[in-house]
């Protein structure tokens, strides 16, 4: 180590540390998992946690189908081996967020229990906290909304496999949180997360 | 829009922008993506910018092959396909990362020009920033550092489709920077960088 310029700079060669990141966001990096049937609210309730924790300073990123679709899995289609895959790519990326110090959230139906499953496991291996969210929406509640009538044309058998009409969701059997959207408005939802977070050590409380 | 609570939190439930967390972090998004051949110092380089860059209070962080290769990539083996592929999940790894606002540096030879322009191309289309840094080191030099003792094994035909040994590496045409580790010492070649990303809006100057 030799100290350069003015700036007093101290020169490393090795890996920045996790908690070094951490230390300049303040902030802990955690990976907040959404998980439920299609138009069930995850990917509302994941937004407004991310406003939220946005204007409370906090960095947070959320991982859904809009930016990783069409991007990451673009040559994934919908087998069940591209689906497996579709998850698996997700929980990587999710874990290379939190252990960035980032406060990531994922927003996909991830209907299959192993699926998740290993993405806390990847998780849990690196140290990184893990905060599944099951979003357990009633699914008449789901069908109704329908915004994309993607329900209408599973039950027209123009959708093959559409999971709760003819593919098995897996409900999380430990949860960190349930969250029901017909419950609960997309801030009482979120007020609920950033309870769990805050009570867990996951994020610092208001006036820390 | 609705003000709940004393917090004084305002209700959105769309996205928040790239600006917002730019402004949050306070520096932009951006990725530095290093490319040169087999032991030229692109993770030294890499790995010295990021501690100077944490220092200086930005968040960086480096996808190399430490957290790729055994994590996203590890399904991906060295065929042709595959070393596409690798290189396509990587450039969408860190648009990801630059979307969040993140300095995202990548430290992989990424031989091909075809590869590193869809990198560049998938960051221009999202108006975001692509730094390609041509660590060109004579090989010669690459050879006699040869840390993992892999131009050793190529050179004996027991490792197949090494870069610069029976593989071609395809150097930049138009990179933003070339550094070459046998002439700069890592703190050297950090800092052109770092006046680089200054020089062109990409960082703020210190005292800002």
């Amino acid at each position: 180590m030799t100290k350069i310029r003015a700036t007093n700079i101290t020169w490393h060669e090795g890996h920045v540390t996790r908690e070094e990141r951490e230390a300049l966001l303040k902030q802990k990096g955690v990976t907040v998992w959404f998980t439920g049937l299609s138009a069930c609210g995850k990917s509302t309730f994941a937004f407004t946690l991310e406003h939220v924790l946005v204007q409370r300073g906090h960095l947070a990123y959320c991982l859904d189908g809009d930016n990783i679709r069409h991007g990451l899995n673009k040559n994934l289609g919908f087998s069940a081996e591209d689906r497996d895959e579709n998850i698996r790519r997700i929980g990587e990326v999710a874990k290379l967020f939190a252990d960035t110090g980032v406060i990531a959230m994922t927003s996909f139906i991830s209907p299959y229990r192993k699926d998740r499953d290993r993405a806390r496991n990847l998780h849990k291996e690196a140290g990184l906290p893990f905060v599944e969210i099951f979003v357990d929406t009633p699914i008449e509640v789901c069908e109704e909304r329908d915004p994309k009538g993607l329900y209408k044309k599973a039950r027209a058998g123009e959708l093959k496999q559409f999971t709760g009409v003819d593919d098995p969701y897996e409900a999380p059997l430990k949860p960190e949180l349930v969250l029901d959207a017909s419950k609960l408005s997309p801030q009482e939802g979120s007020i609920k997360v950033l309870e769990y977070l805050e009570t867990n050590g996951l994020l610092p409380t208001l006036g820390d």
